[in-house]
């Protein structure tokens, strides 16, 4: 049974489903920063995930960042599996901004994080919703 | 044509090819810490590189991951690409350890790289030959 790991429930809002990763915005509102975690039970690793995992992985990760590229407007996007402290396998998918407040260091530890207003939550929801009907596929 | 990113020539020491990437090593003592650069022209973003490429870069990745973690011993495997201050396309993937400098911070900016010594790269590349030798897939 996969359940989500208590410090991601904790930093993150859950926005829905994919075929087979969670997906979870970062309760910061420096940057557009998702998380995709597969909803396998005791993955620490990629390389852990079989091999239809692992395309399910890759189709789904290449779709969340080109909605970063092509809804977000990202200058660039940080993608990671790191894991260091929440050893549930997790990886970021950040929107990075020439302007953002961390640029151009990686975004861990550089920023306090700064909780969303419904508003802008609201407003992240929309743009999400609106790549998603608009996009079956890249 | 493909040429590497003069800051990842300066910063890394070449070791060798894969079917798509070029394998580099970190001058940087602190930890293994090698890097994957698909060889290919203005590529920024994973989602850049067309289908065939992109698996052959999912198993590249896969394969160094599986050394890090069975050769080198890695408590944790950071992967990474970023590209913030260097756009060629790059995945950093680190060997990290519960002892090491930066943990469990991620490596970038922690600690003032530390050149090897060439007792270190021999010891490096020995380890490398030997897995590649061992191991023709995981």
């Amino acid at each position: 049974m996969f359940s989500l790991h208590p410090q991601l429930e904790k930093d993150c809002i859950e926005l829905g489903n994919f075929e087979l990763c969670r997906l979870l915005l970062m309760n910061d509102s420096n940057y557009p920063w998702f998380i995709l975690v597969p909803e396998r039970e005791d993955k620490t690793e990629l390389f852990e995930l079989d091999d239809d995992d692992l395309q399910l992985y890759i189709k789904e990760s290449n779709f969340l960042a080109q909605i970063l590229k092509h809804y977000f407007y990202a200058d660039k996007i940080n993608i990671a599996a790191l894991g260091n402290v929440v050893p549930q396998l997790h990886i970021h998918h950040i929107a990075r901004y020439e302007n953002d407040p961390g640029w151009p260091a990686p975004v861990w530890g550089a920023h306090p994080a700064i909780a969303y207003t419904e508003e802008q939550l609201n407003k992240i929801m929309d743009v999400i919703n609106k790549a998603m009907q608009e996009t079956s596929a890249f």
